[in-house]
């Protein structure tokens, strides 16, 4: 399969499109990252909300633009409420990210990912070793770093993309967005962004952002990768470090 | 109501009063909120402690000098505990705050802010929309962004304060700060504060810091909202985004 | 007993193993500190994994290189996963460390840490008013802040240290750390860090980072201690208040 990029356009109008529409994007994602979670929502332009009771995860699911599912730190409870926020995306046809943290070594989160990928995610995202991991050819991960490469995952996303008819971007230093026909592949950014928590499962959020205000799943996760990497590439710029890399990520994602 | 400003005098007493106390704050708030909610009180020269297990609430709300209770992201054995911590804050005259994040929409969430309300927090803090919902006049909020202005929701304050005995605070481009007699305005601050979150959430903490150490709620709530918006205007002044923005934030409050 | 210091070679040494390795930390920490314990972790060479679930505390303990048990905000379900954790860390030779937080005055959490204490810890991390509340000496401190001296807590230590078998660190304006035999002071840092919340909590990780990395667990240990009260110089330096305090510390820790 050939690669494609993105074209600035379409990243440009995608943009515009979050920004207009200022989607809510219901965020059911892990203790680590909430707060830098929502500030890359408003950065962007969107409107993030967390809700995670089993009273409530259902209904706000039909009321929010988009809905973003990380397993990172699961517990029965709130499984059992993604469970009510998936059901009730699908039924009100909103779109939803499934981030598969950690995948691959770990049999209760294994499980629940394994059993959520059936759910019809429009959009899974992960880094190699957790693709790999789900596609069943993964040797595990470092914990919830990868130690694999996008590129060694790629095969493994087109055939996850095909089998369970939903788009797989993998991330790492080139980014892949794969529906099983087409791959895009977004360059740029930096690693020192591994370095900084939350700015993987953040783009996952980015991505439930995207998929609420542009119609192709594909296109719409390529951009929101194009996003992180030119915030990333800001940040770079106008840092000495990892914590002013944070800062300047935030800053970089609100200046684009 | 003509509507009152607080004198600086009074603003420089109020939070004078706080760094010469450094209240103990008890904080029983959301997953997101945090980290931002203890470096706002560290940085105003109080203490923050979250004590949040069913074992524990009670104890510690007698212990402290003053408790939040934020409704953001609820769970049965949270709504239990923060009950227990009610009473014992109640039981021990000591001040709390009710936070009423994204009320009106979830029925979970709005029901147990009823049954909150009536066991007589000392100030309520929120945004319009909330402000409107739990007085039963709102249209629903985005999430937990406001969508109508704090003018908007003025006399569902003061008709909330005279119902419940309560000081009721809105907060938005003005501030308003009533207890169902007099209105106070703070003007000031800049909606880029929006663009982080815990700001508003973080206020709340801000004003159980103020009630534990100063008599007048009306006056320690105003003092709170005045030290948040100089610190937003310093945060304006020293930051290209929203993520140099709260790192200002943060320094602003510690600089007043 | 005197007080040794550890030489510069040693504590150079130290850092570089951290880096070299790049232990995968399993943290089982509060609420409030989640992100800043990842990104100290991550500024300083190691990589962070929260993994908390009842289902996977224990499995996940013997694949990580040293285990960190804080027991700021606990829950039943979070204390019975730590303790699968201890037990599996245990079983498996890996290094753990003990964080009271908050220990006295508290009968929930106090049990809990005396519980563990019998478990037999690497290294019990905690500020004066914690060390002398579980050696049954303290006064209860105010909240998680402390209220006592390290130095005024140097007999509880090297007491503890010798009635459980483990190394004790009482952090402070002098951190001290003591197997009961040996005392290494560590000076430098500086007050500021206190107003930044999890600056403790974090170093507590920085520990057990350090201990997966190096034999000695006093000189881990100190090793450790040194970094975050370099990091904190750096950061007095290159901040105005508390929120670029925060931003330089993390930046410092990568520096060194």
């Amino acid at each position: 399969m050939s690669q494609l990029v993105l074209h600035s356009d379409d990243f440009e109008t995608a943009v515009r499109r979050v920004r207009d529409l200022r989607p809510l994007v219901h965020c059911m994602t892990n203790d680590v990252v909430q707060e830098i979670t929502a500030n890359v929502l408003l950065a962007a332009g969107a409107s993030p909300a967390m809700v995670v009771a089993k009273q409530e995860a259902g209904v706000f699911a039909s009321l929010a633009q988009a809905l973003l599912v990380n397993v990172g730190t699961l517990t029965d409870t709130l499984v059992s409420a993604m469970r009510d926020a998936i059901e009730s995306a699908n039924r009100h046809g909103k779109p939803w990210v499934l981030d598969p943290v950690g995948a691959g070594g770990l049999a209760y989160r294994d499980g629940v990912v394994a059993e959520f990928l059936t759910l019809k995610p429009t959009v899974v995202r992960g880094n190699a070793s957790e693709i790999l991991a789900i596609s069943g050819h993964g040797s595990g991960g470092k914990g919830v770093d990868s130690t694999d490469s996008s590129e060694s995952a790629l095969s493994a996303a087109v055939h996850l993309a095909k089998t369970f008819g939903t788009v797989v971007c993998v991330t790492g230093q080139t980014d892949y967005v794969t529906d099983g026909e087409r791959i895009v592949a977004v360059t740029g950014g930096t690693e020192r962004a591994t370095l900084v928590v939350g700015t993987g499962c953040s783009l996952s959020t980015l991505v439930a952002a995207f998929l609420a205000a542009n119609d192709d799943p594909v296109t719409a996760c390529a951009a929101a990768c194009t996003m992180a990497k030119r915030a990333a590439e800001y940040a770079d710029k106008h840092s000495v470090g990892p914590g002013s890399f944070k800062v300047a990520y935030i800053d970089g994602l609100s200046l684009i």
